[in-house]
């Protein structure tokens, strides 16, 4: 049964009865009718790619728990040629909607106001996501008193940590989707600090994903393969599948580790699958993957392939991403992707093997909603939010003004080179460059809260750049 | 007490008790202590432009209601020269979550997914709102039945309205937010049915406010002041104080009436606040309403102004607005408003006399917070979402990395020109521009879907634009 | 007989013979055959607009002199509805090829460099020039003496108009060219100085062109229409027809004077041709010919418009036009028009009913050729220089690459948007916007170099805008 | 004696005499004084960069001639430190000017309209180039009968290259400048045609230089190292020494053999002077040629270095530069590089090293002089141009307006970032990339013109690229 049938008996009830079905030009929602006979495309099965020999590692097709008894496992999924997509990025969408501070970037909003990242959850899942990292990114000990945060002494890391699992889990029922603990690059690595206290750090976490029987691992947004190794093999303690995922673009880590080698070292390591999150637009993280499978390739290693870019346009990012660029955090809006943008990334990751698909920082659930209608011919179904969206466009029929339904079709949105509506402002930026990475003292993890010396001292070193008017 | 203090205390826990102040360069949250006093900065009263003579409508000082009574009603608010903060747009921001349909942008979520709308309140109350709009935008019978739409047979008109009214007086209660009915322009109007008939579509929605009690009235986005006026005159029936904004440029109504002179149409009809919202920029949008307000001026009359503009630059619309540009409505991103321009717009309209300050389309929560970081000086109180936010990104001084660091400060994003990283993308569109209103054929409601037949006539009379490739 | 006839006999020899003539999509170069025959398209008599009738300046029947003997006076053209092509920008052409200098832009060069001046003349006048413009732009005494120019002390005055004249009248004999004496706008006039010590100025260059005996003279670039008025009332003490050009846009002269208004009153002063010239672009340009038109028609006046527009993009200007632009004068390039750009104004200034059509700064020979080729089926012939060039494109169908020879069509120039390699640059620039006008201190004509002190205070002053990096 | 003292005694008389000299911010011109002792900056020589052991060309010292006697050659030059500048494009200069037919891109212009030619060279020799290139560029008896070009027939080949060479010299004895004979790529080798047939025809080309005695040869314009290669064996039979430059970009030859391999073939088949020209901008072209460079000196060869890049901004451009934008030829206004670009470019070049620094198309006369201002405290001298130039915009102090004047300054110009005007216009464009090379049908040399037939399947085969709209 798919994804959008087996929602259709547990959202709320939904009038009228609703199904879809694949019409030539595109998936349409309809009247009413039997709905797994139309959701399944007859012959999609020839459509979906055979998948190459599974990857060996244990609790593959094990996975324990009550609720999960009617799901498949992520390494099952992937072993079957299945498509899973992932979901969006939790701490950009959450600042726009006031519950995540850009800066330290903690998840205690699972705490504060669970209530927000339900429905976060709940809309990724609508849009097709069958993973649902629990949001417990940055949730290690030491990010969470760091320069001045105070959620790892007033709240704790185990209560935050907790409290995402508990969400994750609740909202996972709602649909065909699996947890997933999400473990993510520490200032205690950045500071220079030993393989134990980094992986102890890590531990932390996994003990409440344990407690949790969450379905399985993700190591996510790392810059040194090192660490991702070490969160790796950590990880694998538990015995769980361990996905890993790098913050990295074709040039390699930020220790110059090309993207084949980093692969190599961490499926070594334990890792099923690889990939990338966050830091390049899709268009580079799909490179930088290529790079990993023929790494993989040439070390004839095997192991399923993902990735998870940014939501941002970034030709004009060197190594070190997006944070590099001089509107990151604050005035990212014009390099926002459009949902078109989305389906064209979904087409060429297909194409090019992932089938482990998601987002990061930008996504929000329309862009995972584009992931999943555009691989919905391939996957013979479509996702439960496209009841709300005609595909590419043809709701639009449905405008009051004549000039917009001229626009309900798949050539003119696919064709459509948008406007910035800014004429003052250029078309790409000159990132920030300082060099600076594990080690460097600008980077060292402090619990107090930078002092007003310490910035100016780097006002004064940045350079101001060329759309940046003094 | 302030909106920040009274919300303090009907909030969900929250750890560690926060208040906030006001230090030298900005708002900040800090440990504990005194609420009261922290809040209002001394002197803050001063500060608040003196309002000239109330407008006269019935009712301004006696809404009643067992809840609303610890409250001031919309006009007590802005004859005493208070700035009421407005929400931003619903339709948008739930078509990319997932619960909206673009094209016929109806606002059946709120029987659907009642806890989507229920959710999106909730943040645009944390963000600052004074004001929560019912969801019933484009909620009127005949909208709900045109041209292939199913919610008004299957759910009912009456039924959606309610149920948004429910969900919006429930949020209400938890923060000094006012709650008001709204109504829009109609598809019957377009078609050019008469007065009585449009009227007759007014009403139907008015039953349900009225029977809900809200606390106030907004007839919103006309394209033509004399629907606009047939709106205001039915409202007024209701008793209760009215509003109403008309979504024109500079150039005025579709029908070439000047802002000014339907400014004046609009208060004479019985408005006690008008300006515009929707379809163009906060830059252009303050335009309007200056011309609306030298319009009222000319004519002695009082009336207090409003404005609730895109989140998005349209330095290249024509009359139309934003509709005609080639983005609409599904490639918009790169034209997305950051929050700093934002609070230019907020400033520019609170110079210009304006204190019904909201946005519409595109305005996320963090949109609307931008509004009230801005005016905190004037109000003497941040939003509750501000905790979550460093005033002019100084929270960005507990970011990892040392230049993201460098970033804390005004003057970096007051002066930051953001690039879109499109570089094949131009600046400006050239819009479309058929010139057509009320009463073309194209115009008219339909039941039924558009045919095919009818999509192919469309698609040969639209003019590719510059930045559409063939 | 056409002017490509008539200068094909006067041009130096040229191998092969070449004629030319009409084949549908374009002019063509042949091999050899019958010039006159080929040359005048049949019917093409009825593609000349019909003449209103003429302004009844005296002189414009009575041209003496012995080589102007087979040539038909500007009044007598235009009165008989002939296309009269001008010529283009000396002064920034011979900066570029290092005889003018950019500042005082003064035109000494015509006793320094005859050579390059001459040259310059004969490029335009193979282009399609009917007119060509003594290169006297600024020589007038005080601005000869301006702020550290050494011209009027070392050389003279009356030498610079004398050596421009020989050399405009030197080179027209080559071709069906009239010869134009020029005066402009003066720094006496800026610096308050009164009616008679302004003409008598402008009488001191009027002697050079009356001795010379020019066939017309042409008042241009005045930003005030009253300092333009008096130019006129001193030039047509002559007897000779007066053209008059404002270098203003549709807001009008710097004192406020709309143009239709400061058409009137010039052609009230004795101008037979009015019109425009320099600091907007071709679009703007004609927008404000159209005001000028338009006033004189309320005012039920005759003149012939003229249009001699930058070959600049200037979208951005304000009332002061290009020299408000941050790019002006040294890095203008971006904006440089295109030959398909002139092609396209040279249409709509003839669709608009003028008739004098030429080019100011930026005008290169190609521009000039290019309002030729698109006006060769009104008038029957093309400029000698289109031997050199394939009528939208089509001699790139020699070219040795595939790809090039792809682009020899009319279809693929008049589409494209060129991209400008500049990805950190914006598309348009904000403008300074000083409002200094005549009589303002910093525009004081001072015989002395600028100091460093007055620099400094300049320096402060200026706000760096937003497409300059401090 | 610097080349600006001994242009000043051979110049047309001036009025009044200049002089130069370096005073701190600039270098400027003054009244009067002793040139010599003014010219040299003292201390100049311990700026100029020791030069490496010299090529062992034959004839470096030796070059003969009546009118050479006083000037040093190339070698000489090169070898001693010296900085040589080189001149601009003339195509693209003249084509502008109406003499060259862009498609074909032949000089025939050296014989229909010398003065023309003749006037371009001075302009080059005043903005500072000691090298004069025949104008010779496509003069190869193939090319000038390729695709229905009439020259070779009507002319001859001889005729063009003996008018080119008489017009050089001839102009070159005005100042301190080189007479250089060129050769380029020809259709012969495109066309697959053997070494002995192509040699053949560099030989009728080098037969004329050898008559005339030029000063020295170049081989520039290959985008095959081989037919390079070819060239310079067959130019090195005359004795002289040669220079080489291929129009390739940091990916290397057509035939993918990469900048460095290429100048250790060129080099080994006896030229002493290798480099880039064409087809790339300045910072492309100087990766290029650093390439290069390592790759000399990998190999433990040595040769001068030379650069001679377009004056269009490219970061756009594949492998085959330039031709392949879809703004080429007729829309690459907006990519025009400014005087201060080639401020950077000539201080880059210098910086590694390259002594031969010159431009190509797109290069006008003020381009190179902006070459002799960046480098004229290294050389000690300003070019007699800049007599008419303030260095870094000084003399915008003698501007009327205030605000222009406020740009009399380095710092000004050094960071603008010059808009172009174009809101509709993308920064970049997508090239095309046929992919077709030496040997492909499509690059056969043809003596017959483009026949209709062939047009239109070039025109389907042209996919239209982004920033052309259908």
């Amino acid at each position: 049964m798919g994804v959008g049938a087996a929602l259709a008996t547990q959202d709320p009830p939904r009038t009228p009865p609703l199904f879809l079905g694949y019409k030539g030009a595109g998936w349409v929602w309809g009247g009413s009718g039997p709905v797994a006979g139309a959701v399944r495309r007859s012959g999609s099965q020839s459509l979906v790619a055979p998948s190459w020999e599974g990857c060996s590692c244990a609790g593959s097709a094990t996975l324990p728990g009550e609720m999960q008894r009617a799901k498949k496992g992520i390494l099952e999924r992937l072993d079957a040629g299945e498509i899973v997509i992932g979901d969006g990025g939790f701490v950009i969408a959450l600042e726009k909607r006031g519950y995540v501070k850009a800066g330290p970037w903690t998840p205690e909003a699972a705490v504060e106001h669970p209530e927000a990242v339900r429905q976060l959850h709940r809309e990724f899942l609508r849009a097709g996501s069958n993973v649902l990292q629990t949001f417990t990114f940055y949730a290690s000990e030491d990010k969470l008193e760091n320069r001045g945060n105070y959620v790892a002494e007033t709240i704790s890391c185990k209560t935050v940590n907790e409290a995402a699992c508990d969400i994750a889990k609740e909202v996972a029922k709602e649909g065909d989707a699996l947890v997933a603990g999400g473990v993510s690059q520490t200032p205690s690595y950045l500071s220079g600090k030993d393989e134990a206290e980094v992986k102890a750090i890590f531990r932390k976490q996994l003990e409440v994903f344990a407690k949790k029987n969450v379905d399985f691992l993700i190591a996510e947004y790392f810059e040194h393969v090192e660490e991702a190794a070490w969160a790796v093999e950590t990880l694998k303690e538990s015995g769980k599948p361990v996905a890993v995922t790098m913050c990295i673009g074709p040039e390699g880590d930020l220790h110059g580790v090309p993207p084949g080698k980093c692969a190599v070292q961490l499926v070594k390591a334990g890792a099923c699958i690889v990939g990338v999150n966050c830091h390049f637009d899709p268009e580079t993280c799909l490179r930088t993957v290529k790079l990993m499978k023929e790494g993989l390739e040439a070390a004839n290693l095997k192991a399923h392939l993902m990735s998870q870019p940014l939501a941002f346009h970034t030709p004009d990012c060197g190594k070190q991403g997006f944070i590099d660029l001089p509107e990151f955090p604050f005035a990212l809006e014009p390099r926002i992707v459009t949902r078109w943008d989305v389906q064209k990334y979904a087409r060429e990751a297909y194409k090019l093997g992932i089938r482990y698909i998601g987002g990061c920082c930008g996504f929000e659930p329309y862009h995972i909603r584009a992931i999943a209608e555009e691989l919905a011919p391939e996957r013979g179904f479509l996702p439960p939010a496209s009841e709300k969206h005609g595909s590419w466009g043809n709701a639009l029929s449905m405008h009051t003004k004549p000039w917009v339904r001229a626009r309900a079709r798949k050539e003119y949105w696919e064709n459509l080179l948008p406007a910035s509506g800014r004429p003052y402002c250029p078309s790409m930026s000159k990132p920030d460059d300082w060099g600076v990475t594990k080690g460097a003292a600008e980077l060292m993890q402090q619990k107090e809260s930078t002092t007003e010396q310490q910035l100016k001292e780097l006002f004064e070193k940045q350079k101001f750049k060329s759309n940046i008017v003094a």
